[in-house]
């Protein structure tokens, strides 16, 4: 006897989850056992409407409950400014941000030939056809600052460009409340090139 | 706009897991919304199933999936020794060692006077009565090495040896394949102590 069949099935499906392995599955397995059930219930309720309920926006790709997203349906937005992002997840960052008051774009993904992602494979056709149609004076390439997302605003810029809009990047530089010391060398750099006059 | 409801709920939910913040818990619930709606199905019938499909056995307290446990079910195990443990979780270590015949008696909890948890707050009369009525000659107590585990391994034995049964609790000393230097000082004391002719 190991684990009794319900319980293995869990265990299973907790693995399933990123960074969660077979002694945290476990855990959590037996943690929910002793969960009260209308939790669990809710727990699973919750599971089947994220994927039931949430679909992706007709136009930029975010999270939306109906056809097009809350913020595409917002009429009191900037419908000048586009920005582009990886994932869903890093529009709601933006916007706890309170700042941008523009539109969206989630590419989800990037360009990554490593992995065998080229540009037909994200979100970029779509992109490029509200260029056309919409009065879009700038695109905003906020992708992640790692090789792939600096890849992708490369080839997004020189995508765009030509079509006489203005491209801008995100800063990049030191974390507000950072130590120099800790600071990596690349960083450091880009801080220095990006320096502005006080 | 933050989280669409959907969404939310479920990051509720997996924050009610142990050693889940908010953090993990949205990357969680992003992840869930790039799963395969099946493997999303099938974890929330693994939800559902953990909490309807199992119970605590009559017997021992250990997890079963009908009235009493398959351990308690198995005519095969000695009926002589009773391996008492905090948790269902503990039986399945157990199990793993392949080395244990006997039966299992489950606490569920230990006695914490901090938490409140006193001797009638978990499993301790019902192994009381197994001890009457059945041919039991030794109880190993194998509740955690931690201050609780040890009180609770403290009254167990004073409660059970006047009925001339024998007590023992599990040994004391160095994990196998761990350095002494790395050893706390009452591990190696207990060590020490527990030391055994070659």
């Amino acid at each position: 006897m190991y684990y009794p069949a319900p319980i293995a099935k869990l265990i299973e499906s907790y693995m399933r989850l990123p960074g969660i392995g077979a002694k945290t599955a476990a855990r959590l397995a037996f943690f929910t056992l002793d969960m009260r059930e209308e939790d669990v219930n809710d727990f699973a309720k919750a599971l089947i409407s994220v994927k039931r309920d949430l679909h992706f926006c007709a136009i930029c790709g975010n999270i939306a409950e109906s056809e097009t997203c809350t913020i595409c349906q917002d009429t009191s937005r900037d419908k000048s400014q586009v920005l582009v992002v990886e994932e869903p997840k890093d529009v709601i960052s933006m916007e706890k941000m309170r700042e941008y008051k523009g539109q969206y774009h989630v590419l989800h993904g990037v360009i990554s030939p490593m992995d065998g992602t080229g540009p037909d494979d994200i979100n970029i056709t779509s992109l490029i056809q509200r260029l056309h149609n919409d009065e879009i004076k700038e695109v905003i390439i906020a992708t992640n600052a790692t090789t792939e997302g600096e890849a992708t605003a490369m080839y997004l810029s020189k995508l765009i460009k030509p079509a006489g809009i203005k491209v801008t990047r995100l800063a990049h530089g030191l974390s507000v409340g950072s130590d120099i010391e800790y600071a990596d060398e690349i960083t450091l750099l880009k801080a220095v090139e990006g320096r502005r006059e006080m």
